[in-house]
């Protein structure tokens, strides 16, 4: 035991060879034979030698890792995407690490600079968009990013893949709207974000093509805490306030607005229809229907690291990806043959 | 822009100063004006500069980031130990990364080399626990590691922060023996998991202190592939084996579980009883009752982040940390009163 990161000149002593020796072995250069580059090779394993990520980028010019910035992997929906980011990642013999940023702007800075400190060859991004200045950060560093989930529409240099949010709006609502409920409470994310801002253009569609108006006050803006959705559905119920349908920005937040009806001893679905966004129940089996707005996630990680390796392997090529997914209503029925 | 990675020599030409003297402003250093330090943190924050890891490794010693390495972020469970672990993490200013494994011997064995290879200051790990190889490499690498949630019983070197796993098992089992089940089906993780054993001993003291024998066909191995569980349940029912309550290892399983019985018509409480394990329902709003067994989480991840920096910052004290968090039943009542 070394008590510190084993090094070439370790190797090197133990196997009675020259630096330069075990560096060429261990890069399978030619001028070393077979034999002795296997040697090397297993002492070092032995050792336990790791090399170390900026001279593997010098030698490859790759490091072959993307880190992954996104809000909150407590998030189930974080979470399932991180997991298929992975598995396409490791397909193409990629490593992924991930950063939280608590949709924060000071924490989305500080996730990228460590990003970019540990060599990183590219990164994908859930942008939290207080302002499209930590993009810039990786653009003047020249490293190749995919935003994910979320696009700066005024900034037509930023790659990404999305889902279509104003169709899944649309759909959401008209799913409610469809069933007769005129007035629904809709649970969004903060309008900062894009995929909040379509939405809701969605939502609005979809009652107007019905003929209805939509009464400001049955929009609310959920952050990340938890609780914040159990609170506003709460006081709306305590206020009485008049609504029967929901539509949450994402499962979790329906499943935490569902909580907050059953406290309050209102039925699901008898009194108010639910729909969330993500269909995360498609991925985890969860004892209580909910209809849900697929996006595709698992087709939105595959896109967006093909699209991120293209980048990282011919950064030359002057290519903008904009890519926007299908969305679909996935509806589900309670036990009873209801629809929730 | 550049198109790549900000240097000193980029700042240095902009300011029209020297690399050295652009490298010593950074640093803070004193022969250099205040006015004059001020203005080359301008311009480099400006260009986008943020330094190197490795860099700042030899300058500080510290790269203030942490790796941590789980099986999977997609369940809540480690999800919300990561949360909690970042929390921690930041308040000291550390940045933490995550990289999952997939309880895959392989990918914990790359996960801790590009951890050691993007010079982390220290390792937070929850092991696959195939071996105890794995641990060796960091071990042999001199980095400072924590295990959390699991330990090797037989690695005295290894220090770890876990819950009381053995009384979590027999307060699990000893909850539904109390309600009158006798027959519990066990719904656990493999053997070669530390907690596993662990907690199977406790299910099997409870068992014993209450007169009972167990059917070892009560016990069965749930995998981390998701719909695992979800079939062993359903083939238990179909084949019409006699048990009334469920002890989940984790509270997924155990919402897996309760999918499973509704899916085939079983009524859940009255049918059958179930409790899970790491309350994470105390941590998220979910519409149903699960009771379950508290292994405090936020505890164990602060405490790990706290001797990981103990360790980090005291390389040469000779200190073995071998802690264990207690843990307790959450009772959880349905809405009807009755029990789950």
């Amino acid at each position: 035991m070394l008590g510190r990161k084993v090094t070439l000149k370790d190797i090197a002593n133990r196997a009675g060879l020259s630096v330069n020796t075990i560096s060429r072995a261990l890069k399978d250069k030619d001028d070393i034979a077979p034999a002795t580059r296997q040697a090397i090779k297993t002492i070092a394993k032995e050792m336990g030698y790791v090399g170390n990520s900026a001279a593997g980028s010098l030698r490859s010019g790759h490091s072959r890792t993307i880190a992954v910035i996104v809000s909150d992997v407590a998030n189930p929906h974080f979470g399932i995407l991180v997991k298929d980011i992975e598995n396409t990642a490791r397909k193409h013999n990629y490593t992924i690490f991930v950063i939280n940023t608590e949709e924060n702007n000071e924490l989305e800075e500080r996730a990228i600079q460590i990003a970019i400190s540990k060599n990183v060859d590219g990164i994908l991004i859930c942008p939290a968009q207080y302002s499209a200045e930590n993009m810039h950060l990786m653009k003047r560093n020249g490293i190749p990013f995919v935003l994910v989930g979320r696009r700066f529409v005024d900034e037509p240099a930023f790659d990404y893949v999305i889902c279509d949010d104003e169709k899944g709006g649309y759909l959401a609502a008209k799913h409610l709207l469809d069933q007769g409920h005129t007035r629904i409470l809709f649970l969004n994310a903060p309008q900062r974000i894009s995929s909040a801002q379509e939405r809701y253009r969605g939502y609005m569609r979809a009652h107007e093509e019905a003929g209805l108006s939509v009464d400001p006050a049955l929009t609310k803006e959920i952050g990340i805490r938890t609780g914040d959705a159990k609170e506003k559905v709460e006081t709306m119920v305590e206020r009485s306030e008049p609504f029967t349908g929901i539509f949450a920005f994402n499962d979790v937040i329906a499943w935490e607005a569902m909580y907050a009806l059953q406290l309050r001893g209102c039925k699901i679905p008898e009194e108010y229809a639910i729909i969330g966004f993500d269909n995360i129940h498609s991925r985890m089996f969860v004892p209580f229907p909910l209809s849900s707005i697929s996006s595709s996630q698992g087709e939105m990680a595959r896109r967006a690291v093909e699209i991120l390796l293209h980048k990282i392997n011919r950064p030359d090529e002057e290519h903008s990806f904009k890519e926007v997914i299908d969305t679909a209503v996935i509806s589900r029925a309670a036990a009873n043959g209801a629809h929730g």
